[in-house]
């Protein structure tokens, strides 16, 4: 290998995609550029097509958006590098996930064909598309009841998000769309296909979307049970041969080349997906280091030596991080995303106007403005729910609650409780891995949310554990390079390609022991609310949601 | 009497005093002016004596700023209404309640000893200074305990808010004070000893704030079980003999005649409570038709026949009301206050530029954006305990809560669940009421809160009665003027006057029964939740205030 020989990560985000330069003999971060999708996120309107409405919880995508983001940022990166495309040894990839896209057999996505354009099923379920809790319900209830050992590897649920309960949804709602389509493939499978010119699928999504467990789907009879036209899902639109992560999927074609300006023929690597390909981004893939991926929601992954069923986890895989390793995924499904919308939504006039004047972001402000209270002075609880939740309860149904409000609570009130409501969450499944047999031993961050180190603080303080954060400001974008690293044959495993071009600063927040204990109160209060609402014993949240679209069903009817 | 003759109602509400001038013969009202208290409410610094910082939950005023009112409301009113002082044949008086002031024998508040001004507790305690909990929570337990009857008479409960709970934290925390007062005196009686030169005690808050039923106050023995300091409260500091309602306290003197600008003598009449002279200004002393005056709070007050005990309501009273029935009050302790503290802090930026450019206030902006939304629509439910229960809990360390957020909640959907939550609120009581033999026939709204339409017809479909609302914006005023008037002989009883005098606009809004069906769905989860946090399966409500009280103590101890 040449000295100077570098990789490109393309991390494929919820709003834009990043290309990253990066040199593989020390990790270098040499350039980088980033390409928003022109159709961002089509969660109210169908704007690809005349705008037309579409049903609360939806959120879709457009596939000619990812391949923009190969035209337009890996070119850019390149040239901010100052990297000539020769020194270019591999491509590596990452995606949100589960992001499902329906095609043909060559790969078409069927909301190109023209008279496929007004149709919402035929375009790209992002991963928040949230319409197919009915089809996960169905599915868990049905698992449970027949006693299918593979829901154990969900920690007993799951998620609407996932690829049976999107392909369910497909199928009974647009049983033509269903019938065209020759392939449900992962937006992070589906990309390396158009770099490489042939459909490889990984382990990764495999196993923690596709429930792919010890060689095998669920059975066509448990499919049959749930929708008699689902019998052969698996056989018909699911199954195909799976790779590796770090593998080998191809070489880069023509027609890639030509998009990015890249050689032809380079190494591309098995698709991945953003929060697990972070892992070695950080040098974090050791039993016991669990990854936070801190954004607008939370990925949590951590691998363990053996396998364990956690309650309410993701998934645990075979390899579904690091190969050799069991890698096991938890999330919240909404951190970030809560404090913006809090921001955007509940802070007032005089508020933005010293935000302005301070030269401050709201954040910051409300940040200062809440940082030195004592622990518990704010008087309040909040559940973190806005957006579901991903673990442990897997329930997308589920909603926000803040308690304890007084004609004295101040904005900065709320959204430190907030905050503190997403470090409860993170604590809950640090506890359910813990009495399980997984200990978690040091909580690694990454993710935009790292910059506010009172967030982290807070965090480190709940979670009484040792915080570290990764180096690089990309981490999945490094990571993706670090596998196409590997792919490229530069070094035999991804766990060695880490070690050289992953990194992290060790005990960047350490817990405070007079905080810890406060701390401990309110999460108890926390843990008390979050069993109550999420675990049956007042469904208020879900029966909200159901008079909320009975209500709006009801309206539309008689207008 | 002369065809032309008036009375003056001066109403003392919780920021100012308003006067107004009311003809005798129809209750035209001819002129009116407001005064604020220069010092407002001191709710975090004693402003009145070098801003000393105060603890949470105070609420303190200073008596002087009632004279003033005298001095230059009362003119203004006669000025703007065009009549001579010669026409005016008395005055009548109405006060928040309760509100206490400590005082020497010849009526003087402590705090106009010089050597007293800096001491909280020479002060007088408004209505709304909650900081006697402690002591309130004693002393329904004993009662309680000892089997005390008159406990009943309260729905069970002795607010924080009354005599005797704020009369034993004077005790507890400022002896001296305590031993030095000769009277402590219920403004509303107060005020009319300054206009008449002697103390006049009212059988309204006699009975409703300082626990006298059936003759008698609670016993010394009682007493002296809460603290052996406190046996000689009643005997010491409380007892005087009780004029009913309507009735001749005194003549205006000459000091009072030279404020006000009144002739010397004319009649005034004994002291009243807000709240309760309003149901006359609204022609509305009847049994079923419960008034409710909504403003920053909510006062429920309606006769009845017989004596009921009803759980949770704030008093049932013999001649209460009005002399000869027996007179129930509930109330909401924060009620416009919470759609203000919501207004002020948690309405974002572009929200106060859109009202700005439509020139409506935000409460208008939140109002229309939300008025069309079906029923159920926004998937959100409320407590309305920002400020504390008062009826039905009766506790003070309640706060409020809002359930079901989302990241498509948007800030008019949280108010108008807010507004739900007041009505929601507003049944609760009237069930309670029903269930205990006292029916609610009609719901009679007056106060500030009855010109927002759209809140109106949702207490109307929450409640599922008719509204009522009354004809005068100055119902309290106007009351006191029904009062004078009868002090002054013009009127045989409250109730004649008030046929004469006062006035409401029957079947302002009636329920629409398919909105009052989908309101019976969102208060089922309105009242789970009340009974969950309200009646001891979590109170995480008043651990949140212990928490949060301890918190603050432990800063100020270490800092």
């Amino acid at each position: 290998m040449a000295d100077d020989a570098v990789t490109i990560g393309v991390d494929y985000g919820t709003l834009s995609g990043r290309a990253l330069v990066v040199r593989v003999r020390d990790g270098a971060e040499l350039g980088t550029a980033v390409h928003p999708y022109e159709h961002a996120v089509m969660d109210t309107v169908l704007s690809a097509h005349r705008d037309e409405q579409l049903p609360p919880d939806w959120a879709l995508q457009v596939p000619q958006d990812y391949i923009n983001v190969l035209k337009h940022a890996v070119p850019a990166a390149l040239a901010e590098a100052g990297v000539s495309p020769h020194q270019v040894v591999g491509i590596g990839t990452d995606f949100t996930a589960c992001t499902m896209i329906p095609v043909l057999k060559d790969g078409t996505p069927l909301n190109e064909l023209p008279h496929f354009a007004d149709r919402p099923h035929a375009y790209v379920k992002l991963w928040k598309h949230h319409a197919a809790q009915g089809q996960a319900d169905r599915l868990n209830e049905l698992a449970h009841q027949r006693g299918e050992g593979w829901i154990r590897r969900y920690g007993g649920f799951i998620s609407s998000e996932w690829e049976f309960a999107k392909g369910l949804q497909l199928l009974e709602e647009d049983p033509e769309i269903y019938a065209v389509m020759d392939h449900w493939v992962e937006a992070a499978d589906w990309i390396v296909w158009q770099l490489t010119g042939r459909y490889t699928k990984n382990a990764c999504t495999a196993g923690y979307k596709a429930i792919y467990q010890d060689g095998a789907y669920p059975s066509p009879e448990f499919l049959a049970e749930l929708n008699p036209e689902f019998a052969e899902f698996v056989q018909d639109k699911v199954d195909h041969p799976i790779a590796p992560l770090g593998g080998h999927a191809g070489s880069l074609t023509t027609e890639a080349a030509q998009w990015t300006g890249l050689p032809e023929g380079i190494a591309v690597a098995v698709g991945n997906v953003d929060a697990h390909v972070t892992a070695p981004a950080a040098n974090a893939v050791e039993p016991g280091q669990m990854v936070a991926i801190m954004g607008t929601s939370t990925c949590h992954v951590m691998n363990g030596e053996r396998l364990s069923e956690v309650p309410g986890m993701c998934g645990a895989v075979d390899g579904g991080i690091t190969e050799g390793l069991w890698g096991y995924e938890a999330g919240q499904s909404g951190v970030g995303d809560i404090f913006a919308w809090y921001v955007k939504n509940q802070v007032p006039h005089d508020y933005a106007q010293e935000a302005q004047n301070a030269e401050l972001s709201l954040h910051e402000l409300l940040t200062l403005k809440s940082q030195d209270q004592p622990v518990g002075g704010h008087g309040l609880i909040a559940l973190d729910w806005h957006s579901g939740n991903r673990s442990v309860l897997v329930d997308h149904e589920l909603s926000g609650l803040v308690v304890g409000q007084t004609l004295a609570t101040a904005p900065e009130d709320i959204y430190r409780a907030l905050l503190e409501a997403t470090a409860f969450g993170t604590r809950t499944i640090i506890e359910a891995f813990n009495d399980s047999g997984v200990p978690v031993r040091e909580l690694v961050v990454a993710g935009g949310l790292l910059k506010n180190t009172f967030l982290m603080q807070t965090y480190a303080d709940v979670t009484n554990l040792p915080i570290s954060t990764i180096t690089s400001d990309q981490g999945p974008a490094l990571g993706s390079a670090i596998h196409a690293a590997v792919a490229a044959g530069v070094y035999e495993d991804v766990r060695a390609a880490g070690r050289v071009m992953g990194g992290r600063t060790s005990d960047a927040y350490t817990p405070d022991p007079e905080r810890v204990e406060q701390y401990n109160a309110l999460y108890a209060e926390y843990k008390r609310l979050h069993d109550y609402f999420g675990r049956g014993d007042n469904d208020i949240m879900r029966r909200l949601k159901a008079i909320r679209r009975q209500a709006y069903a009801q309206e539309a009817h008689t207008s």
